[in-house]
């Protein structure tokens, strides 16, 4: 898919079929996270790919948004030592695995976790590693209901302001 | 460009030419910032389009490593009313602006503000309002220099993880 069309094309979706999301499909989403920058390269972030049931159902505990996440086909967990949490980098490689991912046919969408010591006991993580983001991600629905939240996107002459604010 | 080979080769580059960034190829870049996700739909970021010298050098004084960004033909700010600051969302907003611009053949580079204040006053944003980080973009020289900071990205089988750390 042309890369133009596929940013502006992807939404953030939670419905998916029970297919699970593997193989060369997988790989690519995964590569395209591997590949974001990060600041001063620090490539901190480990991915947690989460398909286990009972981890899932744990990581429903750690989000006060997240009781409908178990049923995703696959969670991906954005791990990172709590020093070198930026959140900033997290959005980029997140962004980049959910767009390739789109450009496959994949829909995908981020949750926070709010709990952060639910979400490192849900994975096992060690007592200074954080994940306070997550995406869910699987096939689409045909027939996905809208988001209540769905709405036009601001205007780009609201969005965009020359040099300074006034 | 091919979504993927978009992703996957897109690199953090902070060696423009004269150039400016400007036309279809800008509105391009700042609808693919438009379209990103947020949480919540809530679109709490605006986007600064500076190219005035005077608010540049005034953005160089704003963060720690940001010497070399009076020079860029473009900076795009991020800025947010603070309660609303999620860096997550931004460092989406922002991908989906590198990755954009990269398919283009445009270059490009994240830069953060550690001075709060001083990024402020540059661009006369409210006083609830902040900034945090910015991308300088521009078309790429022909023999620029690497990265001190160029190394090869983690390997898949260490970045990745299966449900649980050990």
């Amino acid at each position: 898919m042309d890369t133009y069309k596929a940013i502006v094309s992807k939404r953030d979706v939670r419905h998916y079929t029970d297919q699970p999301v593997e193989g060369e499909v997988l790989q690519r989403v995964l590569q395209a996270g591997r590949m974001a920058g990060s600041a001063k390269n620090s490539e901190a972030n480990r991915l947690m790919l989460i398909t286990d049931q009972a981890v899932q159902d744990a990581l429903v505990e750690a989000g006060d948004f997240a009781s409908w996440i178990g049923s995703a086909p696959l969670i991906i967990g954005f791990a990172s030592p709590a020093p070198l949490l930026r959140l900033f980098d997290v959005g980029r490689q997140a962004q980049n695995m959910m767009v390739a991912g789109h450009a496959e046919g994949l829909a995908s969408c981020p949750v926070t976790l709010q709990h952060a010591d639910k979400a490192r006991a849900a994975v096992g993580l060690p007592a200074d590693w954080e994940m306070p983001m997550i995406i869910t991600m699987g096939w689409p629905v045909a027939d996905a209901p809208d988001s209540p939240l769905k709405r036009e996107r601001v205007a780009l002459e609201e969005l965009v302001r020359h040099n300074t604010w006034s």
